[in-house]
């Protein structure tokens, strides 16, 4: 089985990468880009038996940092 | 109008970063998991009229290196 999980920075949090591709985009011509917030993607390939709050525990323990990331996960 | 990009190495593109993950939630005890690929994920917001060739544009000029890297685009 397989799990998606997305981590982004929250929002009011600095994203100076995704400020530097925003800069970027607007320097290259794409002006119609308000905003550009950018994160991580994780795809795990899981054992069967695994389940969604083995996944949040993973996230809790390792994957995101929760001071200043929030996550979302995809069982799929 | 928003768009998420997800841009992942290809298969067969050795992803140490999330070779690293794995290796990381096996040692803390997570022994469910078999593999971890790791992304990058880019949420845009876009002016109205904004359609999903230009988003593939900017995939292709910018935000992936199509060499060894593979996108996907989801319109929100």
């Amino acid at each position: 089985m397989k799990a998606r999980v997305h981590v982004m920075l929250k929002n009011g949090v600095l994203d100076p990468q995704g400020e530097a591709v925003r800069h970027a985009l607007g320097a290259m011509g794409f002006d119609k880009v308000e905003g550009v917030r950018q994160g991580k993607v994780i795809d795990l390939t899981l054992a069967e038996g695994s389940s969604e709050a083995d996944v949040t525990d993973m996230c809790e323990k390792l994957l995101a940092n929760t001071v200043i990331e929030s996550y979302s996960i995809e069982m799929l």
